[in-house]
């Protein structure tokens, strides 16, 4: 007997997929292209793939499902995608915010300052023949023009030199790479065109950039949300994903793989960079995107001890990536620290001069996996810590990232709370900085005790403009503070460095546009020491990339700093339980602290 | 208006093709994929693509083609398939002897004693992880047991060692190359399967030998005649094919990599080794044969002055060449010594120890290609003199390889010839081996005048068995052996070597079961020293290819080697037409040559 099937209408798109029998919608539409936003990886607590049934029938509502729609202003012919089984033929209208979007995300960190020394260079050449009295193979002119003898050479790039525009008199320009190897050979003299690709591969938002590999400028970027969240919103969820089964893999790979393109065509546009003129790309990216981008299995990741595959790798050519540049251009991933330290904490560090600064500094980048480095003299020291995406916007209610119409910042007056948006737009959520702030603000005016509880008896922190914290909301803050605060505490006293007496403290992080380190030290996110030794560098990742493209000398010496990095397991560490329970409180650190 | 189209059909094969008005037979035939011999790359010269017409038009026969037909023995009937237009619906047979068929070639040259040192090494290793306390990537685990840093990894192999399989507590093997590279990670202990493949890439035939890198034994061998000998028989003629249009090429090196499939195939059979199993191949061949096989353009080997593309190439994985054994394994292609003295040379080279011994020594291949080596002390030098195939028993009337049924000895008694054939089969042809007999015998008896006249009336040598020799064979036989003894001189002469005083000569080649070198000498094909010194070394290239691929060591020094020799064009010298017109004559050389 063949399993009855129906028809799915999903509009506004107006095209139509098929189901089986108890389908999930979700799945029914992702697979059908839409991409649909699912942050919570299909698990029914995040609200975001909610869909209007325009016909079909309409199960009863569970009531967390019924509140997350509330909470959207949605009504009752509203459903969660993730939630609904096909059970007959149904149309679907997907409601704009059910969809992952293009947004301007945070693209720039710091200023990368740092002289082009490129591993790729290009020289016009000629292969000046002397003779039949001398017969010289025309890679061994080469070579000698080179003053190498072992020279690497792809064969399609052998197939040009043979070529009748090679051997003819008009000279040729040769690209090469750590002068031992030739990336490719052009007719005539191209060595104007060189050009580099640095990439932020983040687990929300990718952004590349192209630069001028001669004059270091960037000459092109472009940025989108990482379209593996229809997969799952954060690492861990995809990491499930992809050990559910092999081909699921294959999905993550090529859904990076497709976005990377997508933004390299975008970012070569604005200046008509040819793609094929970029030979070399680096890659800023956590361990488990790593793998994700070279499909590596992250079976060992998935499960403790949590091992990875590899930290370092060789480069890699762009073919083999997939990557639509120079086919043999060189991709360089930036070396994972460890596990959950990833190579986009190794950017970081590159961009922020840690490894060449003296002194104790602290770095942390406040993402999702929250990652921290300490530095005291030569000695470095790595660790990560759950924290969970709040600060990104996400399991927050009235949350969104750091994107246009979002609060970023707030103050206080006799009147409330005064919120201010990314773009001055009319508020639609809060992201990541306006929450920092807006938990100063609420702790300071005693609205919200200390021990997290909301002070108001119907237990809503109401921010204006429709806008409110929930209790739970306020949890899943307290919860990324103390996992960070927790971190670092366990860290310095680890490499018994008292918090005041850090020189300097980065932090990093892609959700919003600057920090008020005064309200992170307020609710005890950062250690309180003077604001001017607190800086926020942004997104230190992207910055480091490039910075590690355009100077080989830096790219071998992050690759050393990444290798000399001890991994600490936090979760292992004596005490780590208690200093949760005690960081679960919103104060600044303590004078003694640790 | 559409052109007319006929049908060819072809016994006994008993397919069909179309062709248009005007087409060639021999094109058809090798489109439809029959392995038609076109020894002289239709040219209508050699008469070895004869078919018979069963049923269409006879037009007349040249009467160059009738007396092709007449010396096979063949009738009216009968058309040289590379003369014959289609110009109707036709039936034609392919005679047997118009077909490449696998023959039994000379595989074994000098014996090589090496001690085995492969580059490829398998080590059974097992990643222990030591708990959460230490997260450890997989990769990171190898490089601390294999105590590197730099170990390349090819991302196919990294993907399995993120697979469960490898990750889980059984063990793994890995499989290195030089110590930096994983070419492949295998579960279990598979550390007693290890192959390598030495294949010997001759313009006429093809050997392949696959051989366990442990022990050194070779556990099977296959060889055939090169099929790429359907586009051209000679190396000028394939270079002349690739040149017209590039593909051309690519069906050259389409040709060479399915054949070479074939026979690493029918080499793996008897003894059952996996085809994965095989990690490192090395091939020698001449310098355009090693062009073909890399799909790399031979445009400036087809012009004056001769230049090739490249004469030594870093290895390259056999994925990349084409070759169905293990995808990461590494080709070794034995470099080039100059545009026409190939990589079979320095082969041979290495098998006979030149490099290492003492001396003064003269190394000549008697191939089309007729190569010779001088070395005296340290200095080597190297030039390559157009000998033409006669050797190999082509452009001869009644020539054939050193296969079954051919002459490869002659004595004389007062009866006339008496002649021996490889196998004691009734003879069929005359081999290389058997020519020098007959000729030396033949100038002994005055039957031929040393420039070359036949002395009977008709100007043919009759030899018995239906076989003889014309004038214009004895004329190859004649160009052939003044082309060596005009290049020997050469280089004995510019390195001011007289030839009494050579330690001795090793003579190399593919044309029979073994040289019988006094005769060689009468003629004048060889200086005249004692026979004792002369050594007769075969098919050295597969016996070189062989070493090569045992030993890493005398890979690198034979790469070194064909670095060091100095490539003379012998063309270019003063006196080469001189000394080429006195060469014509059958005669020892002088006391005082050079």
């Amino acid at each position: 007997m063949t399993e009855p099937s129906f028809t799915v209408h999903i509009q506004p798109d107006g095209t139509k997929a098929r189901a089986r029998q108890g389908d999930i919608l979700s799945d029914v539409l992702m697979r059908a292209g839409v991409p649909l936003s699912a942050y919570c990886n299909k698990r029914g607590v995040c609200g975001k793939c909610a869909v209007r049934i325009v016909s079909g029938p309409l199960p009863f509502q569970t009531p967390r499902e019924e509140a997350l729609l509330l909470r959207r202003g949605l009504g009752p012919d509203h459903r969660l995608a993730c939630l609904y089984e096909v059970r007959s033929d149904v149309a679907v209208e997907v409601l704009p915010g059910s969809r992952l979007e293009s947004v301007a995300v945070l693209e720039t960190g710091m200023a990368t300052d740092v002289i082009p020394q490129p591993a790729v260079r290009k020289l016009f050449l000629s292969l000046e023949r002397s003779g039949p009295a001398s017969p010289e193979a025309a890679l061994d002119g080469l070579r000698s023009l080179l003053k190498t003898r072992d020279l690497g050479v792809p064969l399609p790039v052998l197939e040009k030199l043979g070529g009748g525009s090679i051997a003819s008199k008009g000279g040729f320009t040769a690209v090469l790479f750590g002068g031992r190897e030739v990336l490719d050979i052009e007719p005539g003299d191209t060595t104007e065109g060189i050009f580099g690709l640095a990439v932020d591969l983040g687990t929300s938002t990718v952004v590349a950039e192209i630069a001028d590999l001669r004059t270091g400028e960037v000459v092109g970027r472009a940025s989108s949300v990482n379209t593996q969240a229809s997969y799952g919103v954060d690492v861990v969820s995809r990491i499930t994903f992809a050990f559910e089964n092999p081909d699921n893999l294959r999905r993550l790979r090529r859904a990076v793989i497709q976005l990377l393109n997508e933004l390299v065509a975008e970012a070569a546009r604005p200046r008509g960079v040819p793609r094929h003129r970029i030979y070399e790309a680096v890659v800023a990216g956590n361990t488990a995107m790593n793998h994700f981008l070279c499909g590596v299995p992250v079976d060992t990741l998935a499960m403790a001890p949590f091992h990875a595959v590899f930290t370092a790798l060789p480069p890699l050519p762009a073919a083999e990536i997939g990557l639509s540049i120079n086919p043999h251009a060189k991709i360089h991933i930036v070396p994972n620290i460890g596990s959950f330290v990833g190579g986009d904490v190794t950017a970081g560090l590159a961009a922020s001069e840690m490894a060449s600064s003296h002194g104790r500094e602290l770095f942390i980048d406040l993402g999702t996996n929250g990652e921290i480095v300490l530095k005291r003299g030569r000695e470095l020291a790595a660790a990560s810590t759950a924290a969970g995406p709040a600060f990104e916007g996400m399991n927050i209610s009235c949350g969104m990232m750091a994107v246009a119409g979002a609060v970023h910042h707030a103050e206080w007056d006799d009147a409330g709370f005064r919120l201010r948006t990314i773009g001055d737009l009319p508020p639609s959520g809060v992201c990541g900085t306006g929450l920092v702030d807006i938990l100063a603000i609420a702790l300071e005016n005693k609205l919200i005790r200390p021990d997290g509880r909301i002070a108001a008896p119907e237990r809503r922190l109401e921010l204006g403009s429709g806008l409110a914290l929930t209790q739970q909301d306020v949890r899943e803050i307290q919860l990324a503070t103390a996992a960070i605060r927790t971190g670092a505490l366990l860290m310095l006293r680890e490499f018994r460095t008292p918090s005041r007496k850090l020189d300097r403290i980065l932090v990093a992080g892609a959700f919003g546009g600057s920090l008020d380190v005064r309200n992170a030290v307020a609710i005890g996110l950062l250690p309180d020491i003077h604001a001017g030794r607190i800086t926020f560098v942004g997104n230190a990742s992207l910055a480091g990339a490039r910075k590690l493209l355009l100077s080989a000398p830096e790219r071998e010496a992050a690759e050393a700093l990444a290798a000399s990095i001890a991994h600490v397991s936090l979760a292992s560490q004596p005490g780590f339980q208690d200093e949760f329970v005690k960081a679960m409180e919103f104060k600044p650190y303590r004078a003694g602290e640790p």
